[in-house]
Formats: C-alpha cells, sequence, structure tokens
C-alpha cells in the first residue's frame, strides 16, 4: 500500500529531528523539552491541548504543525466532530489565508480514519 | 473606582463596531455573524472554544482579541489553572515574541479576578 | 503536454475542496459562501477586488492563494503590467520574505500567458 | 476642537521619521524612497494602489499603516463604498484576528469625513 | 524630568513579569528560563545576539520586543551604526509594514543617547 | 551523486529570478538591488548580516530563505556553533512554529558541511 502524507510527515520529521540534536546547543535541546511538557495532562486534559495546539498551528499556518496535532488529537480520541469545530474557531480567527492549511488538515485526518477503518 | 482595562477596552469595543455597522456592506455584516456562531456549545463546549479563541490570539499577538477572550473564557467559568495552561501553550508555539501580549493577558485576568473578589 | 504548476494545483484544490465539504459543519460552509461573495462586483470591480486579494495573499505568503487570485486576475483580463504592480505593492508592504513567493507568481502567471499564446 | 486620531498620527509620524532620516544609513533611505514609488499613478491608478496598500495593512495588522492609506485612499477620492468593499475582502482574507484594526480603520475613515463635511 | 519612553517601559514590563510569576505554571517559568540562556555569550556575543534578537523582533513587528532588544543592545556597546545597519535587514526583509516599529526602535534608540549625554 | 536540496534550491531560485526580472517594473528591479546592498560590509559584518537575515526568515518561517541564508552564512565562514546560536535565538523568539524550518535549516546545513568534508 502507497504510503501517506502521514506516514511520510512522520518518518521524515524523525529522521530531521535526530540531525537537530546531533547540531543542538542546550537552549535548543531544553527548547524541545519545554514543547513535551506544555501538552501534559494538567487541569486542562491533554486532548484539549492538542487541539489548542492545533488551531494555534492553523492560524499560524504550518502545515507540518498542523499534521503532528491532527496525530496527536487523533491518538487522543477527539472526534470529527471535535476536530472540525476546533478548526472551524481557527479558520474563523485565521481568514481564508487558512484554508489551503485546512484542506491539508482535512486531508490528513481523513487518511488517518481510513487507516482507523481497515485496522 | 477608576476604570480598569477590561471596561475601557469593552466600552471602546461596543462604540467602534457601532460605527463599523454603520459603514459595513453585507459581507462585513455576515463576517460578524460567523463569529458569533463560530464559538457557539456543539461538539466542543463554548468554554473549550473560547480558549481556542485565546490561543490563536495569543499566538497571532492581538492584544484586543486577547482581552476579549479572557473575559469570555471568566464568563464561561475557565479557571485560573485552564487559562494559565492554554496560555502555556501558546507560548510554546508562538515564542518569547508573544510575552508582552502574555503579560496584558494575566494583566486582564487579574482584573478580573480582582473584581470578582470585591463583588 | 506536461501539466503545469496552475493545473495540478486547480486539481488538487477541487479534489481536497471536496473533502472539506465532505466533514465541514455550518461554520465552515458558510465560511466558503463568504470567500465567494467578497469578490463579486460592486462598488469595486471584480477585476480590482481579486488583485487586493492577490496582494493580501503575497504579504500574508501563502502560495495557493497567490495561485488562486494570479488565475482569477488573469480570467478578469488584468495585463501583466497591472499584475507587477499590484504585485510590486505587496514586494514593498512585505519585504523581501515574499520574494519566495513573488517568484512562484510570476511563474504561475508566465504559465498562463503560454497556454493563452497557444491556443 | 480636539486633535483628531489623524492628527495626532500624522503629526508623530512627521516627528518620528525626521529622526529615522538623522540616524539612517543608504539602505534605510532607499527603502524610503522606493515606498513612495510603489504608489505612483501606472498600469493602476494610485487610488488602486492605496487601496492594495490598505488591504494589505489591515491583513498584517498595522494600525499606523492603515491609518497612512486611508488618508491617502480619501486624498485619491475613493468613496466609503469602495473602501468598506476592500476593507471586506481584506477582513475575509485575514479573519476576525484583523477586526480590532477594522474597527480602527472605520473610525479614521469616519474622521476625515466628519472633517470634510465640515469644511 | 519627564519619564520617557524607555523608563515607563521597563517599569510597565517589571510590574506585569511579577503579576505573570504569580500565575506561572512550570511550562512558564521554564520558557522565561530559556529567554534569558538564549541571549548568554557563547560562540557568539551577547552584543550579536541582542542584535539577532531585535532583528527578529523588529520583523516580527513587536515594539516591546523592539525596545527590549534595543536597551540591551546600547548596554552591550552596540554603536548607533551597527544599530541602524542591523535595522535596515529588518526594514528590508520585513519590508515597509515594519517602519512604524522602526520609528519607534529610533525614538527609543535615540532616547538613550540623550540620556547618556546627560550623564 | 544525487543533487541535494540546497542545489536543487538554487537552480530554481535562479531560473525563477530571471523570470521575475523578466516582467519586472522598476519598483521591483529597485528593491532586488536594495536586497543586495543590506548585506554589505558596514559596521556590521557581512557574516553577521547575513546571520540577521538567517534568524529573520526562521522566524518569518520561509524555507527558502532560511536555505538562501544558510549557504550564504557558510560561504561567509561561520561556524556551526555560531549557526546554532543564532538558530537557538530565533526558536526562542519564534516558538515551536519554527521547528520544522529550523529542521531543514540544519539539514541544508548538514548537507553543505557534508559537501565541504567531499572536496
Amino acid at each position: 500500500m502507497a504510503e501517506g502524507v502521514i506516514g511520510s510527515f512522520a518518518r521524515e520529521r524523525e529522521r530531521l529531528n535526530e540531525l537537530v540534536m546531533h547540531y543542538a546547543d542546550l537552549t535548543v535541546k531544553r527548547f524541545y523539552g519545554l514543547d513535551s511538557q506544555a501538552y501534559r495532562d494538567g487541569a486542562l486534559s491533554r486532548k484539549t491541548k492538542e487541539l489548542l495546539g492545533l488551531v494555534a498551528s492553523l492560524v499560524l499556518r504550518c502545515d507540518d504543525c498542523v499534521k503532528y496535532h491532527i496525530v496527536q488529537c487523533e491518538g487522543q480520541g477527539a472526534s470529527a466532530a471535535e476536530l472540525v469545530e476546533a478548526l472551524a474557531v481557527g479558520l474563523v480567527v485565521g481568514g481564508s489565508i487558512t484554508i489551503p492549511h485546512l484542506r491539508r488538515a482535512v486531508e490528513a485526518w481523513d487518511e488517518l480514519q481510513s487507516a482507523s477503518r481497515q485496522d
């Protein structure tokens, strides 16, 4: 079966994160640690935090970040309706300039859903 | 008692929204309607959606939008811990450039809390 | 003849917009409607509005949006001189960070012009 | 009569531009020259170019730039309907995050209209 | 003597940073620590890093961040010529939309220079 | 040997810049001239200016601009430690949203280093 957008993204991300760690100074390493910490369960659930990260990524229009948080939202059990409502907030806040990223967000989500159905 | 940052913001916002409606064409009017609709209760609660709007506003660094969503989050019963965790996601996603806006977000939140305690 | 950047963009855009509509809630659907309405002839001609959309897309640095408005500007009869002057405003407002997008804007425009000449 | 938002903006802008020129190197000076050149009449009228500059400024959310182009649009004879339609394109492209800037754009426009009526 | 833009900014920044620390969770606190660490002397001097922070702040158009780094650059012994050349890089990269922030950057720098001359 | 990310970027950049010059008006041409001038040796060395351009490009999240400045930094003799410290400032200022671009920056740098070692 052909590798989808999620699979190729995940492999490339892992390969390049290793390269970043090879060159990283302490500031970069600590930033990576902080980036994990921010999404841990707390007063807000990790699912809610991943939705926050998703909307932030959509309005800042970063496809890789959107894809990453789509995978995390799916892993935390977000439903399609929850995902779309979060993306809709991002669309209204960020405007039509986010639409190309919204399209690719939905494509990634749809690919994850198809993969689940095939399991 | 001196009017705080929230009160003067709310009055100015209302005054200027009336002026916008005076000049608005149909597109502007429909956008305002859509902006209300996006935050209604659905698969995600209105509180969660206001937190999404808050984080989107923080990473896009719009003080007025941040203030608006701080007021809405407070009205929807968000706790200080929930608010800070949402802002922390925004800070990590958006970087130190968001710090001046984070400062003013916390100032607005603190003012709302002080007002509640005085009731 | 090999499909150019415009053709492959248009096909992908259509495929993914259908997927968006499959998942869309009412907010997303209404946003799509509003996005069409904003560019209709009014006090400003549709051509001028497409140029406005083009410059907005350039300074916000969205390649897909730039390509979309380039096609619309061409369809509304914008000349090469008009297009370049609009892009020049965007370049001065948005700075050298827009140059990679300016390059791809001109590539899309050139492809459309070549296609017209071959008709 | 109290000085409005336009008057105080124009005075402050002039004062600080003189200070910039005092410190400016050749790059900064040439940039200022280029910034004037981009809006001259050409294939597109200066009025259209000022509308392009206005929409670019709105989606990039710069109040001072918005105010500057509002004054120029008014000076070039743009009508209220033309102005609002241009702002509506910016609102749809840039999303609700532009609304605080849209409000202040309309305030500046309204002040200019009131001043004209009093002449 | 009237307090200048630098003095009032520094006082307000300190007051609000204390408020942030009052509400901060661990993520926010660690981010503040990282923000200090990134500018320490290393392979690049602290002066160069402050110039990097200044240009990053200018192109992202954050007045408070620009003011902060202007003060740090001055404290690290940057000359007026160095400062202007750094700002000129930011102006060319970020475009005319940065000009209002450039103006206020130069105002803050000029105020610091005047203060030095009066010592 | 397979062409790397740097080689294909450089070829594409040159091809499209020629196309831009074919269509360019005077404003666009003068902007290109200004863009070269801003990085010349002055009070700050060209190496420092390229690092400034790199950090500005990272926080504005433009892959092509990042790649361009990575090549220039390498040509001006920047060390790996200097490069990483500059990127770390950009990461802290710009937040986790810059990480995908940081990854590709490091990939480009690593490719240049491998090429040097093979000479």
